[in-house]
């Protein structure tokens, strides 16, 4: 597989990672790694982000540290000869990016945000974020379309009144959305999760190519298994859309989990952010690339959803202890070593190496949830007693080499939800609870009632519902 | 004033309030009204509607009840000529808009959602909304602007790949953010809340300018002003800024109120819809357009933010009996007469048509109130036992005669939180709200303590916090 590292804390953990939990079991001299890092980037005239790119085309397989896309300040900062762009942009095109899939991660026995899987697909390309812009007067804008063959056509002519405006051009490539269904389909039919498609294509009429073609995906290929498992018994039988406005609420509403929703690339940036806070933190979501190579074999990026955690980068270089969670960073090598096996073993390669890999990584993450499961995880989630980074890493190698080597089994103990407030950077307003409380206490009695659970739940919008709202919205806006 | 009428259930209520509380006062007769029913529209080959934008420009203040734009399906149900197009963009134009305030409205005495008020404002103009589009193949799209003098300018070319892409283009015309900022702040100043600008100006750079301009506005006109009152303490003394994706979980959060928010024409639709859901309904929240004629007088439009409520009205048609609160139709009332008030006085009007307005007003509020205190309200805040549409329209005129003529004053009993299953369309799923409860329960006592209630909020997202969070962020995206 190919190895792209970047830097600061995250760079600083895989290092640990690499060496203590999969270096006694794999020659990881087969990976070809890539230095990422702005340093590097810079060295190299950025040939190396090239390097990367081709590299991944070729294997199929890749694991990213997070990386830093260098603001004016860092670009000082570090000393680079000039400004670096994102190295996921030049990833996302080329890998002909089709989605970016960000799933809630699960630690079997703990509890986190929510209950059961989310799943979620970005439409990787398009929109916003490759947009043409300037700051124009008074004139006219013209947009034309030149087809390959054939007569010009007018896409759009506006006269622009103002002194000051910003014009705004870009495009959906709509031939990949295809691809991205079925990619969303199967994992939702694989997970028993119910689908729904994220648009806001009753204003915005180009977006109903986005749902056309999920919905015909949907119908000619998964309809049926998906009635068949139930999965379709609250859709009315049918694939579901939901506007991406009231797509903010149902997050919230169902914190049960076990759906799962397919949006373009600015709504999904939006939702999955809230997904991600819903779900404790962006430390439990993943952040995967799935793109595809010419001749149809589907390229897979893993990444945690987190940047590089300079904070502590910082702390750590002033000697003082740190306690990084390392399991989006894990989730991601996991599920980079498992698609390149699956590639590796698709091209004629030994079974037994792919074996070796689905047992190494399955045992890897019992050991690692069971650490967690016995207090020895790290603060966020184990609260002040909890290890630091050094010693969370050597407990799960500790564990691993015993379930591995010597085949021990054990069963940890379950936990309920860990303490939120031992989150980094969380700090819960004690007075303000207390004020919230007393207020939702309505008998004054010192506890809340159903009663007044109910009515607790219901102004904050967040009571599950029979039926949901889509009527008295405003008609026209 | 300008008085435009719509349809359906919002249409018959409308009259109603209008015969019985306002024409023994008033002599409407005075009005501009419009009818903008489909029907007369499509009768008046839409010259009604632009004889009523002409009207509003003329005279500055609006009211307008709920209008329909017809689907395909409408158009042959009510056998229209051809379609028609919404009223809102028309207006929008035809009155410079420049911001659609939605505010949430608050009961004196009865608690809703938000504890305090919630202001927004959303950018009238540009966005998707005025998008040029079309569905197109592979070639090439070219971006130009045309100054009035000068050179043509390239403002994008881009090589289309795809079989099937959509290309749109937009502009936001920034004039008019100047008079949007100087609108926002001081309706922040006047209501004590604290003020948030929100873009996605971080990866989409062409949204700086709309923070740059609230920038500049504030901190030359009301820096010093908000600080004074102890308003900047949370935001380290300067205007904040808030990323959208954060602010959609800000909302959930701050439900105490006292915020207010300026943001762009898209996110502001998804924000203001997440308002409301927590704030009740669409029926507690305020939608009024403001305009700038060019001789620099504003003109303002005020509307309920709910439908027609079409449900009902067909419920009214069978003869059923209906409950519609028509709290939203009457502060957009009570707005468009003091806002004509103000503008006829400031036009050299008699004083004492003013005041007579403003006292007229301020006891209908009063008589409207009070009604929902006593239990006498509509039944989505009274429940099973609440007023009709008609009785709660004739309570309230014999409270309002009361308190004009008679000259009586009365304090009605305050109320908490109304049960919000009374709403219509609103199920609670009482099962799943009885799982939700024992979930939270950790030592199954039956009730919920402090401890249980902290980590409840802190689990849903909800949990008031001392700082909040933007570290942890995924650095590039």
């Amino acid at each position: 597989m190919v190895y792209i590292s970047g830097e600061e804390m995250t760079n600083y953990a895989s290092k640990l990672i690499v060496k203590s939990w999969i270096e006694p079991y794999f020659d990881t001299g087969k990976w070809e790694e890539f230095d990422l890092s702005c340093i590097n980037r810079d060295k190299t005239d950025d040939q190396v982000l090239h390097d990367a790119v081709s590299a991944g085309s070729k294997i199929g397989a890749i694991f990213k540290e997070p990386t830093i896309t260098p603001t004016k300040e860092q670009v000082e900062e570090f000393g680079l000869s000039r400004p670096l762009g994102s190295p996921n942009g030049a990833m996302r095109k080329g890998w002909n990016g089709i989605t970016i899939s960000r799933d809630t991660i699960h630690i079997e026995g703990v509890e986190l945000g929510f209950k059961q899987p989310v799943l979620f697909e970005r439409h990787a390309v398009g929109g916003e974020y490759g947009a043409g812009w300037k700051t124009v007067g008074r004139g006219k804008l013209l947009t034309t379309f030149h087809p390959e063959k054939g007569d010009p056509l007018l896409v759009d002519s506006r006269d622009l009144d103002n002194d000051h405006n910003v014009a705004v051009v870009y495009h959906n490539p709509l031939d990949n959305v295809t691809d991205l269904a079925h990619h969303f389909f199967q994992r939702c039919l694989e997970q028993e999760v119910v689908p729904y498609v994220v648009t806001k294509k009753t204003v915005f009429k180009w977006q109903e190519g986005f749902w056309e073609i999920h919905k015909s995906v949907f119908d000619e290929h998964y309809k049926e298994k998906f009635a068949s498992k139930g999965l379709l018994s609250k859709t009315g039988g049918e694939l579901q859309h939901l506007i991406s406005d009231a797509a903010t609420m149902q997050i919230i509403r169902w914190t049960g989990g076990n759906f799962g929703m397919s949006a373009h690339n600015y709504d999904g940036d939006m939702l999955t952010d809230e997904v991600a806070q819903v779900h404790r933190s962006p430390g439990f979501i993943t952040s995967n690339l799935i793109g595809k190579r010419d001749d149809g074999v589907m390229i897979k990026e893993f990444e945690a959803s987190h940047g590089t955690v300079t904070d502590l980068w910082h702390a750590h270089l002033r000697g003082e202890e740190t306690s990084l969670n390392p399991l989006g960073l894990v989730e991601a090598m996991i599920g980079a070593m498992q698609h390149g096996a699956k590639l590796e073993l698709e091209a004629g390669g030994p079974e037994e190496n792919y074996e070796k890999v689905m047992t190494w990584t399955t045992t890897l993450r019992k050991a690692m949830h069971n650490t967690f499961r016995y207090g020895q995880g790290t603060r966020d989630l184990s609260g002040p007693d909890g290890f630091t980074t050094e010693d969370f890493v050597k407990k799960v190698a500790w564990r691993l080499e015993r379930y591995l080597i010597q085949g021990e089994d054990e069963t940890a103990p379950e936990l309920s939800e860990p303490d939120r407030a031992f989150r980094r950077n969380h700090k819960v307003d004690e007075d303000a609870v207390q004020e919230m409380f007393a207020s939702y206490d309505t008998d004054g009695n010192g506890s809340i009632d159903i009663d007044e659970f109910t009515n607790l739940l219901v102004k904050l919008g967040v009571a599950p519902q029979k039926v949901d709202r889509e009527k008295g919205k405003k008609a026209d806006v």
